[in-house]
């Protein structure tokens, strides 16, 4: 255990990571990631846990002008579709926002799931058949934690459509696009989410969230 | 960004934690793990983050014998069905794994997905539908990463049904469960996954997983 055994200065460095973490849209520098840096991301992305060794995702780096433009034009396409499923101050809010940084980012990364890379049948995913794609997203958070400690952001663009991304990437119909990261140094890191700051949704209070052996039984209340 | 940046030996820490992470199963010990530990845990989960900042996660922490019991109960059904659908060889290989530590870890948690938290419109979820339980996924890596650095071991146990997780639990019908982890002190961390020690599945080489600018273009051959 003692070799094992992280020491209180290493424990507080993965915690302040796991704090000032933040999804960028906004801050985005243009430096270009040295391929060592973005080495040691996907190695992160790679020690993810897997469900069955499955290891089941892929990375594609994007760096071409003309493959970042077409994904934002999917991007903007759907964000006015997006904008209009909001009441009217709500979606006049949404507009206000930027969801996203693919032209300013010098680095994209679409993180995907191969959900037959070793056949049907997966140790630990007969009974739960969503988790080889959580062990995928496992990946990606391990490239954003990465990510902060490199003193980079990334901020995670959803919106836009499946049929869109796969089509931009090449990705075939057997794969699962999971996540499309912008990657880059920032001009600096908020200190809160920025959609807690646009006041569009607030912290939740942690303590309402935890049960205690059942869900919804207070935690504080027990024993 | 110089109030911001991480230092050399910080980011060093987060990369050792995210290299020495295991998926535990067999290292468990019975010491209780304390409140504050566990309070941080539960705020590195807090911490990650979500589309629409929408918070979907609720944590259920099970500590009681009889909850434990019946939780690996519904495992060694599952796991038995499991064991039936491999292969002969595969099959007794996969009897003779330890798969979940319920029984031994002081500490289970469940993690849960509410998907209707902020109503059926979510930013960020309007065009990929499953990004909220995506989010889910990334509180409980932030979780088992702060476990790591806390000399924690974890164990995220999906050889169960979700209707037995549910009715043990008492988890609702509109709450998705997600993730149910074993953790507690260990005897030591492996160096290795205890799948590819086992001969269950090898390391798949990182460089044949990343491609550049379209999915099945080589990554290094790229100018």
């Amino acid at each position: 255990m003692d070799d094992d055994a992280f020491t209180d200065a290493e424990r507080a460095a993965v915690y302040r990571c796991i704090e000032s973490r933040r999804d960028v849209r906004r801050e985005f520098l243009p430096d270009a990631i040295p391929e060592a840096v973005v080495a040691r991301l996907l190695a992160a992305g790679h020690a993810a846990p897997s469900v069955g060794f499955l290891q089941p995702w892929n990375f594609i780096l994007v760096r071409q002008a003309e493959t970042k433009a077409a994904l934002h034009a999917a991007f903007a396409h759907a964000n006015a579709e997006a904008a209009a499923l909001f009441e009217s101050a709500r979606a006049d809010l949404y507009r206000t926002l930027k969801l996203e940084g693919l032209l300013e980012a010098p680095l994209l990364l679409c993180v995907t799931c191969e959900r037959g890379r070793a056949g049907p049948v997966v140790l630990g995913r007969t009974h739960q058949s969503e988790v080889d794609v959580y062990s995928t997203v496992c990946a990606v958070q391990n490239i954003w934690l990465a990510a902060r400690a490199e003193n980079l952001g990334v901020g995670w663009v959803s919106i836009l459509s499946l049929d869109d991304l796969r089509a931009i990437l090449g990705i075939p119909e057997h794969i699962l696009p999971v996540a499309l990261l912008c990657i880059g140094r920032v001009s600096h890191f908020a200190g809160t989410p920025d959609l807690e700051r646009a006041g569009w949704r607030a912290r939740l209070p942690l303590e309402e969230l935890v049960f205690a052996e059942r869900f919804g039984a207070p935690w504080r209340d027990e024993p």
